[in-house]
């Protein structure tokens, strides 16, 4: 096999006999005990090397995300393991397939919307406070008139108050990358009750994909560190269902209360 | 890119401009409207069209394996179309990953066992049930010996009887399949109890591995049918949980019960 | 464990000692032998059982959708089973996992676009040929305005005709069953070229989803189907790759072509 | 929905209104900003916080293991982009799946295989290289007399001398966490040509296990420290594939050169 005329370029890695590339670097000589595991993700995805307090806000991040106890995902990584113990990446691609637009989306969806308003905006970011908040009372009226949701608000545990927010906000104020969506999303906050009538919490998924956008990272892309941060929770439920099962208690939990209807049931939300 | 030299040599799909051929067929000529799906998904592992007879037992063999209610690959499909309704493929996907050693695995494990048996097994297979006892007998025994399962025998609901399995064997009967796989099967439910001391039922994914060895299908792929079949129920499951959902429920019943301990648990099976 | 007060309704399938109860059957007794594997697919999803007429119909897509040779998702679940022969869940998995929006979602694209012209409109469906003709114009014309595609429309291979699209009207008159969705379908056909300015063939993935509409499948479900029939196609490719694999060969061509370049390269398509 | 009597245990996370705890601590107080990603995943599977000397070890495992170039995986991840955009959850999970035995497997093999050595050894570990140099010998006999593999040993494209293992082996040493199951596979390193008559060189992958064992992780889930380590290799390809992708060409470059033969090909490896 030959295929003459085939190229596949890539900035990742490549490696020959005697040396192992990544990312344009020698992956054993200048990698290796050198750069941190979250530093490397960055830089992977980023194609760049960030800097020691860009990684330090993008760690933060990640552990802000890596777990929330027994969500779906990680019950569903727990069952897919109680199934097929042989599997573990089996339980852990099981866990990762729910995070899609509803649980683990909000980081995305945050960080898009953010973006987009500030795409939208003639001229440079604002200078002050002030200048957020025309900007955010601009961007959550029309959405209230488009009747779509503002990304970032409310939680359903946490509704007063998520205590991630503050300290990532914190966090990015110390390592002076507090920077135009973290500022938006604050102004969001602040203007917010005036339009919806009610004030509501800017949640930690939100902050999250605040944080990432102003650390210049791709926003179509900001579900891939959610998913990333959640592959160490999903390891984490993983190992303790090992140590102490609870797979099979759920699993005869919902098996021995179910109950047999005729009735096939109605969609809500049929297209046609 | 033209990749002068490669060749992938395949036996399954292949089109052109105005045709698109399958299996040696011409997909819409020959084989849509007059070929079922069953049919054609054991043509496109086994390299043959099956016969009408080996359709009815294949198909009794997917339909038996359908669906056996809110088993862990269910629940965790669904809760994975909790998390991400925007994709069905994942949720699909999810809980198929649960079709492994311990809940689906059986029908393979099965097949492969009595395949096994019969392969080590000098000369035809037996002409009479003493014959298949006496294989039977010696294979449980050797079992017993090195402390590993029987596989087909016992299920943790159907203590004293699988209904299935007296189904299937009465249509492979009828349709003169019932082969060496399915004979030996129903030897080891006779002769077992006086190697193992108890009266254990043979169970309906055992039954349906050696049914599916006696079509001469690949033993060591008869997961996959298992497989097929779970996709069809996990299918109907996923439809049922957008018209009437019990997804959140089961999440909020972990959630809502979780107890925090500062013991991390430690590992029954730990190697080291 | 007792959990009193959980309560979880299905209609699928439940169990006690001695039945095993599936769509309010009993699966030994009404369903082993008597059901198609296609025809109790149908069942699960639609929660009623198909007629002989609408499951032929249902095959006959089933059939057409299972396979399309080395597509991606073919390749992928290949490339999947040579890093891990131990999982063919998982092998499956990834490749259904690209039955995503572009290469399998036609079908339900397809059959959401005619259900939404169809729900739109005032009435009844209507008469004859020419009522869908004014119907298609006007929402192909809409769909030029909002510059969105028409689902259905093209296919990379079958540039001027795709052959599944008249046989599978054909297999529906003959059955009874070209319905508002395939005669709206047609239409499409015969009235685009005056808005688009081009003859395009109505495709198979269309027809089929047109078809599957037609059959009253929920409409935001179709991608299901899709993936249903695509199993047996990728069980039929991992089946290959076992006696036959290409999936090395793949692998070394495109790894032995890779280039590095420095440049990481930009996106088309970042939103902000 | 009650539930009385339900309920699961967990040492990981756990929330109410005002906090999210993590592992027994405050997530926003006393670990976000705090503690390192990388730090957090040992914690969360060990149960345990580990020091920053065997974060350090840890983490240069993560950072050896996380990307390859084109492997099969990567390449899989990117043809299911290609097909499913839409999805990013569904393309890391497929990339993920193939993390079996065979191209990622070494890890978690050569760990378990180095802790049964060490487990079968009456007594403390040896102090010396010739009390290791021993048990190797011992060892790597009795594998070749059993016909299995010595994992750890040999590579495909590093077939004198992996880069990864020296380094690895060097800063292990430096942080004093050069245990018994690197000190074993070292001397399995010196030990095996005499056993099998040529001199193979210790991959990166087994040397990663064995330092993952000398960290106490547990050995059976060491294969999940691969999973991670390589969800950010495969993010990293993601990201490429949208800025500037080749999945297309990949698929074309197999598609095109699809051979349609008649004979199905016969298994090497068929049980029966």
């Amino acid at each position: 096999m030959s295929g003459e005329g085939l190229s596949f370029p890539t900035s990742i890695g490549t490696s020959d006999r005697d040396s192992i590339r990544l990312l344009g670097q020698d992956l054993a000589a200048d990698l290796m005990g050198k750069v941190g595991f979250g530093e490397l993700a960055f830089w992977l995805v980023a194609g760049r090397r960030p800097t020691p307090r860009e990684t330090r806000v993008f760690e933060a991040v990640l552990v802000a995300l890596a777990d929330h106890g027994f969500t779906p995902t990680a019950v569903a990584a727990r069952l897919t393991y109680l199934s097929a113990p042989d599997s573990v990446q089996g339980a852990l691609a099981a866990g990762l397939l729910g995070g899609g637009s509803r649980f683990l989306g909000v980081t995305e969806d945050c960080g898009r919307f953010l973006a987009g308003v500030l795409a939208a905006h003639d001229g440079p970011p604002p200078g002050d406070d002030e200048g957020y908040d025309a900007l955010a009372l601009k961007a959550v009226t029309e959405a209230r008139a488009a009747r779509s949701f503002v990304p970032g608000l409310g939680h359903p545990v946490h509704k007063e108050r998520d205590p991630r927010t503050p300290v990532l906000l914190e966090i990015a104020e110390q390592e002076g990358l507090r920077g135009p969506h973290l500022r938006l999303f604050e102004a969001v906050g602040r203007v917010h009750p005036q339009v919806l009538g009610r004030a509501l919490p800017l949640n930690g998924a939100g902050v999250c994909g605040a944080a990432l956008a102003d650390l210049g990272l791709p926003v179509d892309l900001l579900r891939g560190f959610a998913l990333l941060a959640r592959a160490a929770g999903l390891l984490g439920h993983i190992a303790e269902e090992r140590r102490r099962p609870i797979g099979m208690d759920v699993y005869l939990a919902v098996d021995r209360n179910a109950v047999y209807t005729a009735d096939p049931g109605t969609s809500p939300h049929t297209a046609s």
